[in-house]
């Protein structure tokens, strides 16, 4: 394909319109793959609007005139239809690691006689460590098998399954409904983390039937560094959850001060502390970006860039030690494409110096995201020339691209 | 004491500048005893930046060009100067039930043997709520006691002692020295939440040395409408702790990806997710109105606008049945007085009809706060006036003050 093809498919594009709705630097192609969403157009507009007008001038008030007070049943609701979810099984609160851990510590009672939690080997690292310490402290005992194993690995032992449904390095996509069944038919129940899933693939935890459910506000939600993230419980679970962590936000009554704590109906009793409104008002604005959009659209044009990148990638980079590590088929694949280098830190350090923002992800991979909202098959196009003149000048092989720097 | 007499007090304020340092609404005398502070007047400005430039503009290469990676210690510091800590000994992060929660767990494990939570009977009730779960978890019993006998009542059988420094009702400053004395003279330990405390009145924890703190940042601290709270732990104590809730932020080597958790140094190991960069940017502009401050001299003025409110409301609603709920000695107040009336809620509702927002507080407060950074005298004087008036007319019992309404 040439360049001029490329901006041929971006005029065609049905979906060109979105890129309009971000705030992208003038001589940045970012392919961040995604540890932060760009800056969408209207955020900080907002956001000051927030302050000055509802915090400045309303002040207290603002939590019954503005509904700050239904901040995470809002943006909940807006999150469950990217998720395949109903609006009133999601709630956006705390960060992904409070909300795994709430989850798991409210799942395990629910299968009692079950010692086991099945994760997968080399998953990502946080929803691991928080397994094991929940499972410590439980009496369980967490057994990580390779992902593939996964399905065939639940027996009658198994109370629970975590997995991240687009793995955080390969982006290959986890059969949510087969593994989910699987679980079922083993008595077990099914958590989800879909921190690279929500606005980037389709996602259906209603059809699936999923128990649980986990994500990131910031990635491929717009919602800014460090968002709020959300949960996710299928509704016929949430008379049966207990938080761990049982805050005002969760009482059945928040304003009447009872000495003793009572469970507010439905998945607000997962909440616990007072909304973040600041925050929550940018990742509430960054949801409106998916206003209008055909999201089956979308995910489609994000699985043809990613498509478009392996194929420009194979032709530009060929005799490099450059080898894709991502499935090659883009139903399998998630938002992101991950190529292998033995100087993958250092490639992406020097892309990074002219402009065009991966990242690096451990030990060996060069990460590339493709956010439909914003990118366009050009960008692809230009970024994988510059990949290609990087290794060919041998100009990643430079002390100052040689440091560690990553963010998930 | 006149009017006049009240802005001769002001004109004399060394303390008057900071109130432009807030952007206060016109006709509003802003009372509210303090479930969120006022808006700082560059708070918009600059969180509005952190958007622009910092989000947009540079994107992920912010976390460390703009250190958002320390953000929880930045601010930190900040808030460990205002309570008498270190700057190593504070972290922001989460919110202060999330905190309190984390410390709990971190906390017992440090007293194996004994069996007891001593806490107060009345107390905060979401400080309460999770204590109790922390305790059901762990096999340990809450035990409640009248706020007067807390000291005496910590025994050999006492792992921890949780106690709110100042009352969110009442206002009565609790002696933090002479409690963790007794709590560390029978072995204990003590944590103290500073929500009322932190920005508004002298708090040593250092100097007490108090083993635990936890707090919110939109009080006093100016931070906004659920800013990030903050958590303390002195510093002897920090290779004791382990954190329930392990996330990659609080890992020895947050972005080696490893498969199982290595706890960082020091307080570090208490971070969880990913920082919320647009909350925590707002809350660290707020911490910025205390500097160039006297902070013993702010306290003293804050102590003094409750004074005189208390010896304004006595005079001028004299014969209807508001009685102080609150210390007369300012040195045991926190910045807040209040005062009990059989329709308290209604005559906050009428008082807000004329501009002047105090607060609510089940079953029959009237709560009005004093933050001396942006209240002036006359500010005080006004408000008592349009008491009295309430008062006098009957306006409050009007039908549509009879609702409920109440933020913490």
């Amino acid at each position: 394909m040439t360049r001029d093809e490329a901006l041929a498919l971006d005029a065609a594009d049905p979906l060109a319109f979105t890129r309009d709705r971000f705030a992208l630097p003038e001589g940045t192609i970012y392919l961040d793959g995604n540890s932060l969403g760009a800056l969408p157009a209207g955020t900080s507009d907002h956001v000051a609007r927030v302050m000055q007008e509802e915090w400045g001038r309303d002040l207290i008030s603002s939590w019954n005139r503005h509904d700050w007070i239904r901040l995470p049943q809002r943006i909940g609701a807006r999150i469950a239809a990217l998720v395949g979810a109903e609006e009133d099984e999601v709630i956006a609160c705390d960060s992904t690691s409070v909300n795994l851990y709430k989850l798991l510590c409210a799942a395990l009672p629910l299968r009692p006689d079950r010692t086991t939690v099945l994760i997968e080997d080399g998953g990502f690292p946080t929803d691991r460590y928080i397994a094991a310490e929940v499972c410590a402290r439980a009496g369980r005992t967490l057994r990580a098998v390779p992902r593939g194993e996964l399905a065939s690995s639940i027996d009658g032992d198994t109370a629970l399954v975590l997995l991240t449904h687009v793995d955080y390095r390969s982006g290959a996509v986890a059969d949510m409904a087969g593994i989910t069944a699987a679980a079922h038919g083993a008595g077990a129940l099914a958590l989800w983390d879909l921190s690279h899933s929500a606005g980037a693939v389709a996602v259906e935890l209603g059809a699936a039937r999923a128990d649980f459910a986990v994500g990131c506000g910031y990635k491929y939600l717009n919602g800014g560094p460090g968002a709020p993230a959300w949960l996710y419980a299928r509704r016929d679970l949430h008379d049966a959850l207990a938080t761990p962590i049982p805050g005002w936000l969760g009482h059945a009554a928040p304003f009447d001060f009872e000495q003793d704590y009572r469970p507010a109906p439905g998945i607000a009793r997962m909440l616990c502390g007072t909304p973040p409104v600041l925050a929550m008002a940018g990742l509430e604005r960054g949801l409106m970006q998916f206003g209008g959009v055909d999201t089956s659209a979308l995910f489609a044009k994000g699985r043809a860039l990613g498509d478009l990148a392996i194929a420009l990638v194979e032709d530009r980079c060929a005799g490099h030690p450059l080898t894709l590590a991502s499935p090659r088929d883009g139903t399998l694949r998630g938002s992101h494409v991950s190529f292998a280098h033995p100087h993958a830190y250092a490639l992406c350090q020097a892309l990074i110096a002219r402009g065009v923002v991966g990242d690096f992800r451990t030990p060996d991979l060069l990460r590339l995201g493709f956010a439909p909202l914003y990118l366009r098959h050009v960008d692809v196009w230009d970024a994988v020339a510059a990949l290609g003149d990087v290794l060919d000048s041998g100009e990643w092989d430079d002390p100052r691209h040689h440091r560690r720097n990553a963010v998930t």
